[in-house]
């Protein structure tokens, strides 16, 4: 059997997307996204001249209804060959206001273009569409500044790096003093068992004084975000069932040395991340201790008991995560309300965590007929803003969500989600080899291996329904805690870098879980919690060859490291990759194009799985640039342009990356300053 | 230029329809919908050969988390031929809960389907999608199960009829001893005016004692609910701008004519349905007078005022129509919460109104950053169940809503919409001419013609954001009091059978504009709100050539009526045309052919708007049913069957019915009594 459906199906318009018209919800298209009720907001609309209209049209909705008005074409100060920009400024009502464009075909031209077609974040389409992939301008409170330009580094404490101080047996296995119950002393070297149950019990000892150790590799790297996995002291070695939220777990260093991570990391001019289960707690809680106990306590009710004290709600069944009760006004107070309270603690001296990331947000407050978890979200960012006062840092909160999230990001709540659905998946299904082993999203089957049209699809279509800031405030990961590797994954050293290129070049926070980086492998979550092995990465570092002795050193490639250092920096350069809204070019069965949209110029980033044939994309349709300028040929793709046709080929997987440097000039709207970019005023 | 891309999209799957993996909503695929949460459901896909699978998958969402289920293969009494029963029971835990099937290919097989795709109201699509077109199981309480069998019929009070009640002059015009002020005295038979701001003020004098005296007319057409416009006294004919909501306008007759047409309906076995503006009031009406007068009273908390008295909010702007605060907990109480209330007194004796439609329900309680819709409905919903408990009438709540009501409609509040967007318009536009003069949607432009595959996807695509029962309980309309008429929309005679057949045969209740059964047309709202012409409606039901004497006369068809009735006469007799899921067959250009289902038999409608080639659909491939059997065949269009394959064709526009009789035993499950009709039950 072949792969999917034989052929691409066809855009619904007919025209190929280059000669589409454009507008996304990046600072070319939205110079000013709103950030309160009542601004007004410039929205600007491409039209190429292929794409023949007699009007561009607004539509969007205000307290409930439709309001249109028509835009205004413009004529910036260097007339633009290739199409004609429109412009319409519209005043923001609605805290989450949905809109899109009609393009009104041009009756008296010749093109065939459609009579009537929609422009929304999913692309034109020749009839009436649902809101539900409208832009959408939102006036909440935006997410911190610097999320924009974060890549982040994911560490599982465990498993990361063990201090001098981190104690160890005869045998090489982590030895405390008092080893707790439920675990397995494991040497550093030893690689985690396949098997789930005793997976959680392993114990290596890596320990946060460990981690400050290695930042240098961190910030080499290119990341400036340190995400911390649970750091509170539970039943396991993942932490997600916590026998308190009081203190760092001992065996971790506890309080003192989270301090000093996060000391080191702000002298460094980075961040720290924190993790936390507002969903559950371990069946070791104190607070579930006492619930168990007294039935009368005021922790009882933190919890729902079917038959106290033995039969309780919990995770999805699983007995050890006994979930919380956000009907409990003293467990909101407790858990997430105000500078005292849990989330707030963490956020202030001497901790001063940047940001949470919160476990199974997808199901935090929701219970059959009760839905509170858009309360739980904005309670912990009410908290947030009321630290903020006191410790004047603007903070991050990312839900973890394990499919569409779109209904949970209005943003008053989370600020961005790990975006699994909209990100990891659909490229692991672009780029794992055929036959691949893995199973598939919990189905009865294993990976597919889907054209590239059909990520692309996901790509555009999914994220199109999340509003734009949680888009791009969410974490673009290839893999985490909870996933099979990268490396696994897409199979071989190449796929991995077309896997890196996008993580570097798609809207959201690049994520890159330790360890990825040198290409190490795992089949399941818990087996990719490999303990960093640090001799041999400090050897890839220095240029040196991996003498490899154990089994996660064979696994090394030392080739990821440099390219993903490279493609962060890339990112760091240029304020497309980081900040730019996005349009999709070409989507073929192996090769995939798209633009980063930026007034500073364009990142074109094109992407091939495999061998393909030429694509050729003519510039002279898109809003107008300078020549291309080649930024990086990686793997076997290549670029070159000839006058404004940029071809794409590829002898084997690879990217590439174009950069389309623009002028000023060709932008119409007021000749205000251009939306200003922190990293490059940082960067001389 | 051409229409709309020259050539259909392509399916993405790369099959054609009829060929694909099946399920809906309807009573085939979900025999008992679910009434409360913790209720079981089984839920069946049909599997045809043409579509190789290794597994077929239920994917859910269980408070925010997926699950997912492996369906078992059903082996009914009779073994269908042509593909496999799958079947699953899954509990309802939430009361909304999203669910969808994944269909994994069989990588054994020679057919070329795809390795994986998603099965969604939406259809197939082999790429992951969002959850936004998800089935849905509701365990919300239900509509009114007659709403399920229910035509509505709708009447302009001002319009419909005069009783001989009715005050004349010597002009034939209007001659009440009270004129208002506002008013202008028209004769019953002059035309009313294309000037919007004169209409409002032409008072025909049409009573609701008139309408009794036609009853017979609209029960001979096979509607059993009438919905009566606002009969509140009020500042103009529309009554849209209500002086008062405690009494009926005298002009109509007063409350005593509402109960006498109460009365008279529920005699035949009819219904009643009225109007309500909760978004506002007119500024004439007492509420308002006071809180102009009393910046202190309770009645000015009902307004906001940004400068007593003169400045205020209003409905977009327009000053004669006060916006009401639904933040006012008074308000509330007055206007919506229990018996009561002005919701509450008009389901209660004497007037036992058996449903509410609420004007602009897409603005009502929307304001800046405050959102009370759903409050406003879930309030109304829970005085018609405090009502119910005297009357022991269920009753049904509508809201109108203009463009994407699926946010709104979760099921716990409004019962249904006035399906504007995904009924009225995508059939406008595939069936008006080249050329129409009409405004389209407020943009600058005129209705486009689009091509059939264009209108399809959006009656599938938009409407699968819709829960199925909103949809079944959403009224579908050709035309309304505030739109062009169906004849003039599109142009003539042959294409309204079509538009008529779609009305009787789509998923939803059939709505008639009083006046669309002649063929009267009206190029604007305003425009149509014409008087009944009853002389020459009396002729035409008694099958006699209208003689017209007028201008409205002359607009008569008499040859939409009766094919009408007999349209709505096949809708009560057919269960699958009330209560049927639906399934897409094929979508051409010119052509469009759908599949109502149900377990006692499916009906295939096959819609022609103009001559088209013969369209064969391979019935081997669906669920099994017995020998096609013909229902109608409309205009230019015609059915024929040769063994399993049915085929369509159209010399003009037109339509067919063909029933497809199914026997029980080729259905799945226990073998327990098929999902009752009472319709059916009631006509032996």
């Amino acid at each position: 059997m072949s792969t999917i459906a034989p052929t691409a199906p066809a855009d619904p318009t007919g025209v190929p997307l280059p000669q589409q018209p454009m507008h996304d919800s990046g600072p070319l298209f939205v110079p000013r996204p709103p950030r309160a009720l009542g601004e007004e907001v410039e929205l600007r609309v491409w039209v190429p001249h292929s794409w023949p209209v007699s009007a561009v049209a607004l539509r969007t909705i205000v307290d409930g209804e439709i309001s249109t008005a028509v835009l205004a074409a413009e004529q910036p100060h260097a007339a633009p060959p290739g199409g004609t920009w429109f412009a319409v400024t519209t005043t923001v009502v609605n805290p989450v206001q949905p809109y899109r464009f009609c393009l009104v075909g041009d009756p008296e031209a010749s093109a065939e273009v459609p009579r009537y077609a929609w422009l929304t974040a999913a692309g034109m389409v020749p009839w009436d569409v649902a809101d539900a992939t409208d832009f959408r301008l939102v006036a909440h409170e935006p997410a911190p500044d610097w999320v924009d330009d974060a890549v982040v580094y994911q560490v599982f404490p465990d498993r990361f790096a063990r201090s001098a101080a981190s104690p160890t047996d005869e045998h090489g296995r982590f030895a405390p003093d008092q080893l707790p119950d439920w675990a397995r002393p494991m040497a550093w070297d030893e690689p985690p068992s396949l098997d789930g149950m005793v997976n959680g019990q392993q114990l290596y000892g890596g320990d946060l004084d460990g981690g400050i150790e290695h930042l240098d590799h961190i910030q080499e790297l290119g990341a400036d975000v340190v995400y911390l996995t649970p750091v509170f002291p539970a039943g396991s070695a993942h932490r997600y069932d916590a026998s308190t939220f009081d203190r760092v777990d001992p065996l971790l260093g506890g309080d003192e040395a989270l301090v000093r991570l996060s000391r080191a990391l702000h002298e460094r001019g980075m961040r720290l991340m924190v993790d936390l289960t507002t969903n559950h707690t371990g069946d070791t809680h104190e607070w579930f201790r006492t619930a168990q106990a007294d039935a009368g306590s005021t922790e009882a009710g933190f919890y729902r008991f079917h038959e106290h004290p033995a039969d309780y709600r919990c995770w999805i069944g699983v007995p050890t995560l006994p979930s919380l009760e956000h009907s409990s006004p003293e467990l909101r107070e407790r858990l997430l309300s105000g500078p005292d309270s849990v989330v707030g603690r963490y956020l202030r001296a001497p901790f001063l965590a940047d940001g949470w990331r919160i476990d199974v947000a997808n199901m935090t407050g929701r219970n059959g007929a009760e839905d509170l978890t858009h309360e739980v979200a904005r309670t912990i960012r009410a908290t947030m803003r009321e630290v903020r006062e006191h410790t004047g840092r603007d903070t991050w909160l990312l839900a973890e969500h394990g499919h569409d999230a779109s209904g949970d990001l209005a943003g008053d709540g989370w600020h961005g989600t790990m975006n699994y659905t909209g990100f990891t998946r659909p490229l692991w299904a672009w780029l794992c080899p055929e036959g691949s082993p893995l199973n598939w999203l919990g189905l009865p089957m294993t990976a597919p291996r889907i054209p590239g049209w059909a990520a692309a699809r996901t790509l555009r279509d999914y994220n199109a329904h999340l509003p734009w800031p949680s888009r791009l405030h969410s974490q673009n990961q290839l893999s985490s805690h909870d996933t099979p590797r990268t490396r696994t994954v897409v199979g071989d050293h190449q796929a991995h870098l077309v896997a890196i290129t996008a993580l570097a070049a798609l809207p959201g926070v690049p994520t890159v879980f330790a360890g990825d980086e040198l290409g190490l492998q795992g089949l399941t979550g818990e087996h990719s919690r490999t303990p960093m092995p640090w001799e041999a990465v400090d050897r890839v570092r220095r240029g040196e060859p991996v003498q490899p002795s154990t089994v996660v050193e064979e696994q090394i490639d030392p080739g990821i490291w440099p390219v993903l250092r490279e493609l962060l920096a890339l990112r760091r350069r240029h304020p497309a990759l980081r900040r730019g809204g996005i349009q999709w070019l070409h989507m073929g069965e192996d090769s995939l194009v798209l633009l980063r949209t930026h007034p500073a110029g364009d990142i074109l980033v094109h992407l091939a799985r495999a061998a393909h044939g030429r694509v050729e994309i003519d510039l002279a349709h898109l809003p107008p640039t300078e020549a291309p300028e080649a930024l990086a040929a990686i793997g076997g793709a290549r670029a070159s342009a000839t006058g404004q046709v940029l071809a794409l080929e590829a002898d084997s997987p690879g990217a590439t990356i174009t950069l389309l440097s623009r002028s000023a000039a060709t932008i119409p709207g007021p000749d205000g300053p251009a939306p200003t970019d922190p990293v490059q005023e940082d960067t001389p």
